[in-house]
């Protein structure tokens, strides 16, 4: 092992980041042993045990990996309106990124639901996941301050607000993905549109979208 | 076996179903196996063979025992007006029943959060999610439609509505169990009451609240 330089490593973290995400959207994460793993994986069992020692760290780097994921798919252009940008954010969050990055959206939602059914066990879980939820709240936020600051929006709680829209696509995701109920994410859509053209948007204010 | 009472085999199937909630707050959805449930119970593994033959149909009984505890618990008044029978119904869901019943309300979030991350997999599991899902979202139809014909809600779809505020309300939760953001059900009341008063409401229609 001492042979591979350090982007060997990195090829090698990735290759087993690829393979638990294999092994999970076969078996699911009830199911999700080492060997489970090592089967998707084209190297040793030992390379994986080198790179972490227990299920767990292995877990927690997992973890990490399909959070990074998921935010490089919903980012969203800081140039557009206020309104453009939360209507992107929320299409992104309920139907996944316009062009389908390297993880398709679902599988990565069911993967996600999953490792967060554990989170109330896992304190380092609970600690990625915390900071998943701030990140996507404080972008939020910023939307909801900006739109306001430029007279688009009325002048309510932006905490709030964000914590409204957040709970709304969160709760919306977990039912499409976990009852395959298809109809939620478009209804929770029209829904959000709706709560954003009579409640937050100014009356007054022009619509430039 | 065979001299069982009906009743008799009522009340151990009850025990059984209290040893594996036990079992499952104990040890969590991924580690519930058999043993764990028979060391919850007071009788030998084998009256838990007897009456359920594999464990799926263990959990699956056991989910339906979850799912009408809970509905137990968000029972609302149907005399009352619509706006404090929607309010009710919110303040249930977010924050348990106002008379605490036989389950721990935010245990059994807990619970039924692990069963719902493998409903993916398991279409028993989904049907009967799907099932309460729809019992609540009738549920919210219902008040919203009163609403709307007694003139105190103003002339929305009330199919969006209620999808928008179940969706909140489960988010809402979710974030609660899974991550211990505390302060995420009191936002999201706040901001579901900011939506019946300023979106929801007719402006014109008298409070009796």
């Amino acid at each position: 092992m001492g042979r591979d330089s350090e982007d060997e490593g990195v090829d090698t973290q990735e290759a087993i980041m690829r393979a638990t995400y294999r092994a999970l959207c076969k078996h699911g994460y009830a199911n999700l042993t080492m060997q489970a793993i090592a089967d998707e994986f084209d190297k040793t069992k030992g390379v994986i045990h080198y790179h972490y020692d227990t299920k767990e760290t292995l877990l927690v780097a997992f973890l990490e990996y399909l959070l990074d994921a998921f935010n490089e798919n919903i980012a969203v252009d800081e140039n557009e309106e206020p309104e453009t940008r939360l209507l992107t954010l929320i299409d992104t969050l309920l139907f996944g990124p316009p062009e389908r990055g390297e993880f398709d959206h679902w599988e990565l939602m069911v993967a996600l639901l999953e490792v967060r059914s554990e989170a109330p066990y896992n304190e380092e879980f609970r600690r990625q996941f915390t900071h998943n939820y701030e990140t996507i709240e404080a972008t939020l936020v910023a939307i909801i301050e900006d739109g306001i600051d430029r007279g688009k929006f009325r002048d309510v709680d932006p905490q709030l607000a964000a914590t409204l829209f957040l709970t709304a696509l969160n709760g919306a995701r977990i039912y499409q993905v976990a009852l395959r109920r298809d109809d939620v994410a478009q209804l929770t859509r029209d829904g959000l549109e709706a709560i954003i053209d009579d409640w937050l948007r100014r009356s007054d204010a022009s619509t430039d979208r």
